[in-house]
């Protein structure tokens, strides 16, 4: 959908998304305009409130309730804006909304994880082009985040408690090699192994487990780099399709057990049999010559190269 | 590339890929035509023959020599054939071929794991459109057969030995609601849990570890199933793009560790940053469903609402 006039999320159209249950207004009262950033219930949710009333692990059959929330994090008024090219301010009013929605959702006896994500383009699986994030709050721990957790855990067991996130961000500044771009508080990587070409990560350089635990001034600070970090991939590849999502603590978790990240990654090559088949990826990018281009150590003569 | 003057995989045109690595042959000679199935060194290869020179698991920056082998098989000279629409001599014919070369690629002292797998269709990432295969023979067993290997001997340990695909098996058949096809010797069903729409598994009804085990008879009995099951996708999806990949036990492995499979995974929705940060899966249509309309126990009036 791209014509203002029918778009839902546009200002002055409130009326046509579900009541809103969150904003950040200059002027204005709820459900009209005057919003910078406002958060509907999504209009075809993937999973609804209710109770945890089924869940079993039967071998064969396991199972549990599809309870949850599923919200739209509208990011501004602007129908053609772009969370790359967007003031700092504008991102930080959206990372505060990201921040402020879950933690409403990740209190304790409420849902087990709360994942918020971004389909950027058609490629990436947006059916809507206003800017828009996600939200889901889920009833489970996604198998993502455990494998994480594992991971993390392995290490720590192997390297006298040492988070393997934290080592990770004091390696990579070290090397050099896959910084993207950096502030005080965060770091943006090319990671080692990448799946795909120019998949980025940031991470906080201090050890925090959870996103929701952001204070006001860290939502500037790490907004700056993922305007940053997508204004480059903007400039870089000529504004390509994208997901990106935060990988944080579950609910409960010790504050060693997690190092909370996000994840960007661009939708240049498609995934075929053999990701699906193995789990393993080919990636036709080297971390390393990622970096150094969205860096801007060298110049990209055209971008062809790097879509399948 | 739909045009059969340009294809390089059309019979007369043998002499612009490499020299065939092995062929079922009516008439002719090595790399000329009279063909029925052929197989060729990939031109652009994922991996490439070499000795494993450099391994190392340290902690951040764990390693392998990318040495491997990467082949694509021609399933048919008929650049217009479709696996679900040739006769099941034709799909035998495949079958065999994609055996010996499992075969010849599995051998003690080789590789790690034989993955073989198709993508069907410019969405599921194939560049040619001429009906083949691809077979990657690797140096490490990829991370979704070892998942596979770990619930697998999780289900054993807990329940006195017995093979949970066998388990499926039997459920499936007793249950009857997600069963696409079957014969003697293999059944087709759409899985419990599927993770996409119509996905569909065709399993060995007798505990059998290995794929590349079969013999020339089981050959033409599953080449009949997948012909069935890629049929009834085909009829009643409109020729859906599709990957599919077979998992086997990988070299080494006691015959009670795995029970080899093939998973078809038919590309009707994109998966984008939910499934990408979670690795959970979002499927509108139950499996029950989809085996019933595989079935064709109900008429679909359209494929639009299984499209994304």
């Amino acid at each position: 959908m791209n014509d203002r006039e029918a778009c839902p999320f546009c200002e002055g159209h409130e009326a046509r998304t579900p009541p809103e249950v969150y904003a950040l207004r200059d002027r204005g009262r709820k459900d009209g305009p005057g919003w910078r950033v406002r958060c509907i219930p999504n209009l075809y949710p993937a999973l609804e409130p209710g109770p945890l009333v089924d869940e079993s692990s039967a071998p064969l059959f396991a199972r549990v309730s599809g309870v949850g929330q599923h919200e739209v994090i509208i990011e501004t008024p602007d129908h053609r804006g772009h969370l790359g090219l967007m003031t700092d301010s504008q991102v930080s009013d959206v990372i505060r909304a990201y921040r402020d929605r879950a933690r409403s959702l990740s209190k304790p006896g409420a849902y087990r994880y709360v994942l918020i994500f971004k389909n950027h383009g058609e490629r990436a699986g947006a059916s809507v082009s206003h800017p828009h994030s996600q939200l889901i709050a889920l009833p489970i721990v996604p198998q993502r985040i455990r494998e994480e957790m594992d991971s993390a855990r392995a290490h720590r067991e192997a390297n006298r408690g040492v988070c393997v996130f934290c080592r990770i961000v004091s390696t990579e500044i070290a090397e050099g090699r896959r910084v993207v771009t950096q502030n005080r508080d965060f770091l943006a990587i090319s990671p080692y192994a990448a799946r795909f070409p120019f998949e980025t990560w940031i991470l906080p350089k201090i050890h925090r487990p959870a996103f929701e635990g952001l204070k006001d001034s860290d939502c500037v600070s790490f907004a700056g780099i993922l305007r940053d970090s997508l204004g480059r991939l903007h400039q870089m590849l000529d504004d390509p399709d994208l997901n990106f999502y935060i990988h944080t603590a579950p609910a409960g978790t010790k504050d060693d057990e997690f190092h909370w990240h996000l994840e960007i990654a661009p939708r240049l090559a498609e995934l075929a049999g053999f990701e699906r088949g193995t789990g393993m990826f080919i990636n036709q990018v080297m971390p390393e010559d990622a970096a150094s281009i969205l860096r801007g150590d060298v110049r990209l003569t055209g971008t062809k190269d790097y879509r399948s």
